[in-house]
């Protein structure tokens, strides 16, 4: 397969640029400076970059996709912002979150006037006939979204949270939201509702597998690369994947000693990671979720599969297989 | 003048009722429940009522503004959620606020999911051919509100707040939102743009009289039906036109120290409140606001003498003066 990172990285410098462009230190600066500062701490951009060649997937031309791309970016800034303030965590990205470094206050006016600003990127009807539909995909993101953070937030005071209500939560709260950067991407480029179907579907698909990946990650990446903690989610008590999973399977009483102290005091100290990774291991855990990663993977690329040839179909494909094949 | 009490009690039912029905007990409860509760909890409901009346006195048909009208109550409602917050009020309308009643990040999480559902509400391109502008006037309310709570929570901590900058701050705190409200009703009944600058510079006006209406009802208002304590932004430090005008002008050495004490403590003690009404009252503030409000006023009323002739011309003219002079 050939290697788009070169390519990749040029667009990303476009997106950097008009990101770079829109958010200026605006009055008054109490809410533009920190909307600035978490803007450019950096992330992978994935949303932006997926809507971009998307966009390109259905029509050839990305950058008609570069506003759209830019408003889900500070879309998913905001819910960072607000998440790491309503689940109290003082680092992202290994800077001080908003809420440290201002004030709780800050935070929370800072996220809205970047809602504000998000749509006001969007395309209205003279520059895009869709805009319509482009309005309704993100609007739609922004309540799914809000949804999938109540859920999440509901998990950790009900003890009974199974793997369905994990795959709503995930569906909801990441899926949902590289779902509308595609299909916002894909609306730019006019594409029909066949096509868009089919990059909905592959986005839905890459969402998920993502997120597993995500939490597969906590206890398996490549620390120094990673730039957290390994086995934060089990220190924070985060109903994960590979948690409820092993709270399935696990019946021997040392694991179920190890599991009942997660859900009772909300999570376990840092030294009983290992002994959390140990007991995955032993029940087949770490297996059980790669096999549901490569199966939402398939089915992602042979979504994609479907698309016309194009050097943007090719593009995402390699795009896929680097998300997901990533170890850090 | 005709009393169109009746027929606004008329139309602000079809207001409550489409409000009723939007806002449903939704998955998760845990949002949807405290956005239920705070649209319940009454309120004059003017924002939504004045893009209804404006629809009217362009076009004839009030109802074609009903979903607008609501969008801009949720997003007023989402204002008092999070502003409620972030001042950390414990009452709100005679009831507690979401974060005390049920805690923080559900204040937080719920005003974001209102502002979703607000832009739900908004119509289409295929319901209404100005839906892009429509959005648009939307938008900048919800930047511009955003703004406003800055500007005013900045002022806590500046000492050097002076009338211009209240003026800036009320401007986008309260008459932006009033002025959204007409443009989207007059929007939403097709308006030219004569009428519709006509309308907002009418909401503008209104939103400026309204606000320092409400200031001076804070140390005049009749306390029984006035809902709140007399003197409630004295005590809480809050740098009203009132106090910035007794800034200005008093000069004797006992409001010298009782205007110091203000501003050190960031407010005064409740006992303090009749001297500084009687301070108010000697150095002739009540009535230099009472001019402004008189003012703001007539060139509101002069902007709606200029509209066509029609009920909810009229009508408008009714609720102006039934805004401007309440006292309570």
């Amino acid at each position: 397969m050939t290697d788009y990172r070169e390519k990749y990285l040029e667009m990303l410098k476009i997106v950097e640029q008009k990101i770079d462009e829109y958010v200026k230190f605006k009055h008054p600066t109490s809410i533009y400076e920190p909307f600035r500062y978490i803007m450019d701490s950096g992330g992978k951009r994935i949303r932006p970059m997926l809507a971009m060649i998307c966009c390109g997937a259905v029509c050839g031309e990305p950058e008609r996709a570069l506003n759209g791309a830019v408003a889900i970016e500070i879309l998913h800034n905001f819910t960072l912002a607000h998440d790491d303030l309503m689940d109290n965590s003082p680092f992202r990205r290994g800077r001080q979150t908003i809420h440290l470094k201002w004030d709780e206050p800050t935070a929370i006016l800072t996220g809205d006037v970047m809602v504000g600003c998000a749509y006001a990127l969007l395309p209205n009807f003279e520059q895009n006939r869709s805009a319509s539909r482009i309005y309704e995909e993100f609007t739609k993101a922004l309540i799914v979204v809000c949804e999938g953070q109540a859920l999440d937030m509901e998990f950790d005071r009900k003890p009974s949270v199974v793997l369905a209500d994990y795959f709503e939560m995930i569906e909801k709260k990441t899926a949902a939201l590289l779902t509308a950067s595609a299909a916002i991407g894909a609306r730019c480029g006019d594409a029909d509702e066949d096509l868009l179907k089919l990059i909905k579907e592959y986005a839905w698909n890459l969402g998920i597998a993502f997120q597993l990946q995500d939490d597969l990650l906590d206890l398996t990446a490549d620390e120094a690369n990673f730039g957290k903690k390994i086995g934060q989610d089990i220190i924070e008590g985060k109903k994960t994947y590979l948690i409820l999973k092993a709270n399935e399977k696990a019946l021997d009483l040392e694991s179920r000693k190890l599991l009942d102290n997660f859900y009772i005091h909300h999570g376990l100290p840092e030294e009983k990671v290992p002994a959390v990774r140990a007991m995955m291991q032993q029940y087949g855990v770490f297996n059980d979720i790669a096999t549901e990663i490569d199966s939402f993977y398939r089915i992602a690329k042979s979504n994609l599969e479907k698309l016309p040839q194009s050097e943007y179909k090719e593009m995402l494909c390699w795009l896929t297989d680097t998300l997901l094949r990533r170890n850090y």
